[in-house]
């Protein structure tokens, strides 16, 4: 017989069970990382073979996102968590939600780079698509460093970057529309960019997502629709 | 004393714990298909007072979502569900956050209808709007319904829908950028249009992830990425 009790017994491979949907969901979020990083390239360089790949990688990240829910429905069910466990659970649970639709967005960017790449380049938007897609790709990287980490100060940061971005995709569609009413016969072309740009603004959004999920799962605060303000008293525990 | 013995007190608790969650969904759900059918209402008929205030009701929606899923981390932590009552409040956690995204689509819509109050009617694309506007709202409402009645034949129907919709979609979307090529100063408005669109097929998608959370609710098996078919076999019981 081991010395262990019982119950250590069990809180051992509860633990063991967490680290390890933990660690698939980080492998989850590496994937779809380079899903974003690829699509932003493929339609950079108009490499519509690395395009094609983000659009047939798009099925690993699905079974993913069911195998990562399963093992928390599993985890619910017997394991019962409490507390900060249980806060674990759900923000796995909303993470992989939004690293779902993050892969979306990449292999509905992807599909532009394949029109792109049929059409030929469109006239402009690539400043402002390499732009946006660097912001964009940094913010999904430091959002899921910040729950590796557990950091919310980090968080925090992909929230208020979030604002930046959005303001520069307002200002990004205004040119590409401009674009448009001066070169008609390049309407169809911008509208990939503008797809694409429209993509990127959501893989955002879904980066403060997670970095949402990341302050609730260590403060135990939904800080979803509080505002900036309102975020960062809760992650330097200041109270009204 | 009553004559109850304690465990039926707290499963008759429970159950009714369960029940008002419940109810705060699909009332939710109710506030989201207003705002839909409003905002799509808004644009139809340049309203764009009728705009601000799906605008502005977004806020009240946004509460919805934070205080369902309050309740259902409450259940999970002092009720410890399992089996079939587990399901229900993983599918109401997931399906809040469809309805958020189904309010954040039709706020953008309204904005999209207050731009063209301002700017004048577009050119084309109302035809559009109204035909697309009625699947996904007609979608949304068989969504929520095919929850309350846990009929999971009339989830099947919607997601069948979204297919549909997405060939309307993709049609509409290429009639558009037509329409911009043959009269470049209509662009901005027409944009309006392709965004608000956009928003209707997004709306779609959302209310076709509700119709998979009631499938497995009701049969506990996860259909998102299985495809049409694959979604009917498991609706009708048979195995591969």
């Amino acid at each position: 017989m081991n010395s262990d009790t019982p119950s250590q017994h069990i809180s051992h491979r509860f633990d063991e069970e967490l680290a390890a949907v933990k660690s698939q969901l980080f492998e989850m979020g590496g994937i779809v990382e380079k899903q974003v990083t690829d699509a932003i390239y493929a339609l950079l360089e108009v490499d519509s073979a690395l395009a094609e790949q983000v659009v047939a990688n798009d099925e690993q990240i699905n079974d993913m996102e069911v195998t990562v829910d399963e093992d928390c429905a599993l985890i619910l069910a017997r394991r019962q968590p409490a507390a900060s466990d249980l806060r674990l659970v759900l923000s796995i649970i909303k993470t992989t939600t939004d690293l779902e639709r993050i892969g979306d967005e990449a292999g509905k960017m992807a599909k532009q780079a394949i029109m792109l790449a049929e059409e030929g380049r469109a006239p402009r938007g690539y400043v402002e698509i390499r732009h946006i897609g660097e912001s964009v790709a940094r913010m999904l990287a430091q959002a899921l460093d910040s729950f590796v980490r557990e950091d919310i100060e980090l968080a925090l940061k992909v929230a208020q970057e979030d604002k930046a971005v959005d303001i520069e995709y307002g200002t990004a569609i205004r040119a590409m529309v401009t674009y448009m009413m001066e070169d008609p016969r390049s309407i169809s072309r911008v509208m990939s960019i503008m797809w694409s740009l429209r993509a990127l603004e959501r893989i955002g959004d879904h980066a403060r997502n997670i970095a949402e999920h990341v302050i609730y799962l260590v403060k135990g605060d939904d800080v979803r629709h509080v505002g900036l303000k309102q975020m960062a008293k809760t992650v330097h525990n200041e109270r009204d």
